[in-house]
């Protein structure tokens, strides 16, 4: 069944309405029916089953039937913070993190990130990103829309580090720590990864400085490594966070 | 260090060549001069410290000065089964799945393979698929190039999960296989991941349908969830293969 994010305000006790870019797929490309029905969420705290009552030019009102569980959010929350990568590679990090589960994604600049940073272009690009987690979240059924931040500076990210209540660097010098073991104690610590708070930081395509390393290790980052293989900066992201959500019990374990 | 794999009879006991594209690559991209080193492998069981004795006009002798260790390869060989998706998304599965530590890919067709299949340009295709397994086993510093078969039938592929230690057969509509205890159980019954050949079934867009879950099922494959998400078909196998290679001790575990 079709599924629609729709922003709270639009969104009612009993009914709602799908306007924008949601509402010309949905007359235009699905040929919707009064009395089709559909799935909306509010992208918070609200999903629900649909019928259409009415379309406009513009907009789609439905009928809310049936509250229904949202079931589909892993129990920890994983954010990833990746250094922002050449070309459209953050495109492809959004993409395939939001369909395998991440609550949260943090750009960030860092001393080898190699992209010229362009602050003009940021609201454009920011506006794309979360574009992409919104089809890529309805897509993948899931309850919510991960956030997309705008992107940050190594000190920032330090600084919300603060916030999570584990925060990983991978580093691929690092042979010490092992992430299987960081994650099981982590949890253990924490009683179960319910609400738990991950961060999860990628260097970019030349990796994190020794420096950077040190840095973040004094605000409270564990450096971890990804195993054997060097993983392109874009392809760490969707690993680490399908290792973190695996050892969670949320890959059908 | 840049690292190049040389087909095994340009590999001789003491020196190696390399020639056409890599040659390009190395004179011309890398510029590289009489004594520069360069790590080759023969993407079989050797890999070795050289040494450029002479730069010819398309080829490069080197002088094998040291054998390195070949530790970069995962204890359990995973193939990936993909039914042919849309596009260029096998290149995709094909170039992460490399980096992550994949052994070999099987595309196959199934019954809703959406492509057009076409034989004609097959052998086109099958070479740009094997450049693309290179290339990302060079970049991840891989010892082996994976495999790349030619893409198979249905039927073919039921009857190679019986060279397969344990086949898994990615089905959202089952919720009672628990990928982590299907694996946890056969690791154990082998006595360790060691040499284990693990075979993962992916479908396309629009899933296996019902007759061939059931099919599968006869011919020993064991169906299994990926979590409460929806994947698609390009995400499931680089997901499925990252749990994997995470439970049997080879992401940082």
């Amino acid at each position: 069944m079709q599924r629609y994010f729709i922003p709270p305000e639009q969104f009612g006790a009993t009914e709602a309405t799908i306007a924008g870019e949601d509402a010309h797929h949905l007359i235009h490309v699905m040929r919707a029916r009064a009395g089709d029905s559909i799935i909306v969420s509010n992208g918070l705290n609200r999903e629900a089953l649909a019928q259409i009552a009415s379309i406009g030019k513009n907009a789609v009102t439905v009928k809310l039937v049936e509250d229904l569980p949202m079931y589909a959010e892993p129990k920890a929350q994983v954010w990833i913070a990746q250094s922002l990568p050449k070309g459209d590679k953050m495109e492809l990090v959004i993409q395939k993190g939001t369909e395998i589960g991440a609550a949260r994604f943090v750009p960030f600049l860092s001393a080898r990130t190699v992209v010229q940073y362009d602050a003009k272009k940021e609201a454009k690009r920011l506006e794309r990103w979360r574009k992409i987690a919104k089809e890529a979240a309805e897509q993948a059924h899931r309850n919510l829309i991960p956030e997309v931040d705008a992107p940050v500076t190594w000190n920032q990210l330090l600084a919300l580090a603060k916030e999570a209540d584990l925060a990983l660097l991978c580093y691929e010098k690092e042979s010490n720590q092992k992430l299987k073991t960081v994650l099981k104690q982590a949890v253990e610590k924490r009683g179960g990864p319910d609400g738990m708070r991950i961060l999860l930081a990628i260097g970019p395509e030349g990796g994190f400085t020794e420096r950077e390393a040190e840095e973040a290790e004094r605000e409270k980052f564990v450096t971890v490594g990804l195993g054997a293989r060097i993983l392109r900066t874009e392809t760490a992201g969707i690993v680490g966070l399908t290792c973190i959500l695996y050892e969670t019990g949320e890959m059908g374990g």
